[in-house]
């Protein structure tokens, strides 16, 4: 079994409830249950957790030494700023998928510059939550390469 | 009536005691108080909270969907760094007004870029405590204006 | 009595004509009128003037200097270009408030940079109407303060 | 059933021959074989094209037009200077999926830019094959959620 | 006796587990120890802290008003993105050590640029555990010199 | 019949007289001749002005709105500094052609940045005085097609 | 007689039939008819041709020298990444007129540099079908001028 | 007899009533005379404006073609923003001193480049009231060692 | 024997037509005569061709592969813009020497990067035919100095 | 015993006679003096030399290889100016450190970067004399855990 | 009388005998004896000296702290390239007044930036021999103000 | 006979001794012994030296004038910072190649950009011993072409 941990970074709890038109209708509850529904069918064990504090982001990440195979991470707006999660995801040396929910891409260029893409695996990138359904495919296919 | 968010970012808490020449001469608890007597005379309601957590101030603003119909905030060096604050002001689409004691555009070159300025309706800047007093003179006119 | 030089800069004797969505549906003489009536109520003398000429509104912010205690200020397109007007606010030494309909920070990036800026006491900034009565008791409060 | 063009780019046809500690170990007809394998499995039709011009990569573009629902493709090297060819994605307007093999972000500075996410739905970067794989998953629950 | 506010950034609870080819093979606990020793050689009074959280440095900051002389900080992350780590540092006026492990210019060239150098007393960078020790000792020499 | 404001800026009023190895031989009256000739072939009416001054010429593009279906403009070194030039033409609303004698492209770098640019329909330049002539024709164009 | 190679570069191919708001609704032979109209009418022979291949355009420009007296050139998305044609232009030393459909520098910011720009004579932007025909005239003015 | 139109830039009115530690004691009129008599014991012809009106400095320049032999100007704020002077000496090709009372170099950053420089035959910068009268004795030199 | 692949970049079957001025007096067949002839007194095997199109230049270099010990490239403009190319001499791992017939730091700044540099053993600039002929000298000892 | 080579760079033999409020009282020789004094309580062997001269500089670098264990260098102005000290300490890969008696970080903006840092072991900033104390403490650490 | 160290930097040794269309036919023993002469008018001493080298230069002007009121230097290339020689300057804290022969504006871009110029009094810049004339002038003036 | 001064520039000393696989196993007297070698079959008369000091290349060179006919360079360190090194090459007028025994561009970045690259004729990179002798090569070639 992969136990993986889920973390959602700040601003992703509003989910659903504001700006559809960006972030797709689903709300986070659903995104989570549709993770875990997939996680049953691939016997995968989840931990999800959402905060919007960078610090309890870091605590996340250093937890998840003491039992998980690899993180699944949205780092929402600390995606641009932060080298504290940054350092944190490369201190733990657990695999990391790093995923968004919309292109940032084609968003404002500030946007473009991603401080957690050279410390993750790879990334899923546009694909609503099938962002996150395929990047626990990855992490997934990631940690049971490295078990040969 | 017209509820106001007012929400004082990192190191506001130290007003007064510190650095009058750049700041005032006024402590927070002052400043406070001279925005609840406008508040009376102008019968408006504010709830004021001061935070040095990025995180908190985020939680902060998400609280103000339940109850508030606008935000005064004053982000302290946040203005400077946090996406995650101004993704925070678009989700809940609250008209937000920014404010600032001293006239940032004198300052150090790096305070003259602000995160916030493009989520917020606008900015008063360089009035010390009347940046308050006209900011939430500001959100006021800004939400009667929208109830018309 | 405060004395208050207003200026206008380029193209806002344009205002209410032309693109009432960026810039409000009044036209310069309506927000002229209101500055009047709030000159007669908080008893300020107000000379208003509006050129598209930078070297006339340099003359202006000159002459300022036999009569008037503040001056506010909307300098339109010559915010970003003019080093000119910012040495004669300098130069002149009256409390200087810029204010601007429309929130620039919002705008074309050439639109953040103010030259402006670091010769004015303090800036407001994207209220419509409001930005220029804000303004005005902004100024006021300034003058008032400096001669305590 | 759902078409898709996949297009490999400049020097991918070496793959397998050389740098396996980069690129992995399967060459590109393992690679392509996986493909047609998933393909059966989703009930996907696939043609597989590769070139080393980049004329011929936006024929190829055009072509789609005439039959795929999706395009996944492999810019290589072309990613970073190629204007023609996202303006062909963008012209055909065909749902595309950027993948690439390796985590460009981890690589030479003038690789982590893109000409080509802008035009694009998403990115799956960094996992080897398996990001052709899961582009493959993403392109087709792109098309599917379009059709409904 | 002079009182010292010793203040680890965020990771550095991890010391000595991960990475010990770029910071050493000792944990934080051993360096504590090792600065503990110092302190009793020396005369001096240590109150060390560790936290993953922005806003808790702050508040530690703030706190060291009350009873510290100076402040020895090795900001980590922080270093390179917190503005507001370095306004707290200059509202409570107490002569900061900025130390680090490593020779952050031999890194990263983001990590070439730090917030908080100018608003420290100076820095002790590079020399493992030394880097603590020396900066202990040159915050007691900046203590005592302004004592007389 | 079309009705076109021609405006001339800085120095043009010199043409002719000084380097005709850059802007040729013709002087400013034998190219509103040229000019004339067309319009009349053409059955256009023109107004042509010249000014050295920043704020005559937008005192002259506010009046175009008056009586002009278009303008054609050389706007000189304003070109490069004038953002006020820039929102006259935008708030005015009448389609403006961007007219120069030669290939700015070709001169120091600093000519390679147009303010006016983004602001006009397009441009016509580097072919002497076929460069306005082109422009009256490509005006014409413009104001015909919209009238459709 | 006045012979010009007149080319299409990448993409043009799909005129008329996607983004008819862009760069009109003329297809590529449409806009080809008018420009055989307008040689009938001024006495001008044109051979015209179209691809995608940087390659091919630029032994299209090298075989011009064998037979035509100026070029007049569309570069397409090449306009912005090739040096090659640039230097095939420079190298043939035949008069050539840069062409575009619409206002490049209302686009993308990458899309205001042009590497072709200082190696033709002029350019002529922004006129849909326009731009072409008075690019033609353009060309027959300067090749006849030379000749004199 | 040397002939030399001296021109004084924007605000310059204004000296010696403001910022006398700029910018020096002496007023405008006072200036004059040190050049008027410096004039007279050198055989110069001097004529002297002042303007704060860019367009009429243009004229200005322009109208010396009709009487002197040189310019010496100090173009005040303009030196920094005005590619239309510049463009205004280089077309007179007058031979053209810069002055500058203060030493720009040690000023704010944007008054270190200047766009008239390279259209001068030389500066003189940061002697005050001699940098006007060193100005005389160079211009006087590159118009004595012409006429040989 | 050494076996060298000598590639031509665009433009250069030009050579010798035009600009001799820039690229010396010789033509292609020139330069290519006087390589063989320097080939057969050094006892090297040498396969030349020249193209204009990026695709068709990499498609050679992976054909080298199958025979040749080094490359000898002139890659022309698209030493400036090509990634493809310097992935392609990066893939096959053959010792490269980059030629170029003119001192290319002498021309235009977009001269002066080049993407292929990385890639090579080296280079030999500036000596017309003689880059060539010292080029092949170098790659014939690189060849002899790895076959020790 | 520690053997170790103590350069002061340029203009520091004028120390304590000039500019005292930056660099503080000492004279030269009375910083050498606390040096020897130090170098006898920790048994360490110092040879102390000061040049304006970058060779010079250099030359005693080399030297250094013969007889010393350590480097301690104040490389005044050539910190930000010179890659051939910086060239000499990587080539006799003797251990480095760096120091500086002032905060160069609070000093002017091209002082913040420095040539001598990613070749030095670590750097010791901003305490004045007691920058050169602590630098040869932390040498001797260095040089003493290399021989464990 | 007034005591000036003249000091004449790198490659001055060859004037006259090399380059006098930039920089005059005078070489630098004619030079020398045109500021002796003038000293001998004005009650002057001068003390002239040339080096190729940085260090040499340090040394003269240290020197010059014994016996000099001012000085007057050219600097050469080290304009552009050397702190120590600005902080040298800075250190003897003598008015110094910076000359160019020819007028560095109109050469290279890197050319423009002058170290030196901050520490300087001011600069005469491009009047070829009377650059150092003017400049013996102004620093005459200098001393003799600061004598009053 | 061609006539050669050979330059070696700082560090270069220390050839051999250190880091052989950056600049290969040859000492500076081992490639000195080539070059003489290379020099008598090629009938040219070589004067070699080395210096750390910029002011001493800088005589070198000037010296040069009086019997050489080219010069050799390898500048080292210096060819990123020496505009006076360029500036002696330029005065000399003597026919310059400029060596590198690694490939500059596979360096640290600062190393790419070369002061001396436009002064001289051309340069030969990256090929250890072979960069002088194909150096001296090109030399002599460009001497005599010139005779001719």
């Amino acid at each position: 079994m992969v136990k993986i941990a889920v973390i959602h970074g700040p601003n992703l709890n509003l989910l659903g409830l504001r700006e559809p038109e960006v972030y797709g209708a689903l709300n986070l509850e659903q995104i989570n249950a549709r993770m875990q529904e997939l996680a049953r069918a691939e016997d995968m064990e989840l931990r999800i957790t959402q905060s919007n504090h960078e610090g309890a982001i870091i605590d996340t990440i250093h937890a998840a030494l003491e039992w998980a195979d690899a993180i699944v991470i949205n780092p929402g707006a600390y995606t641009h700023t932060s080298v504290a999660i940054r350092d944190a995801i490369t201190a733990v040396r657990l695999p990391t998928v790093e995923v968004h929910l919309s292109n940032i891409h084609r968003r404002d260029s500030f946007r473009h510059h991603s401080y957690i893409s050279p410390a993750a695996v790879g990334q899923v990138v546009g694909f609503g939550v099938h962002s996150y359904l395929l990047g626990l495919l990855a992490a997934k296919r990631v940690v049971e390469e490295s078990r040969r």
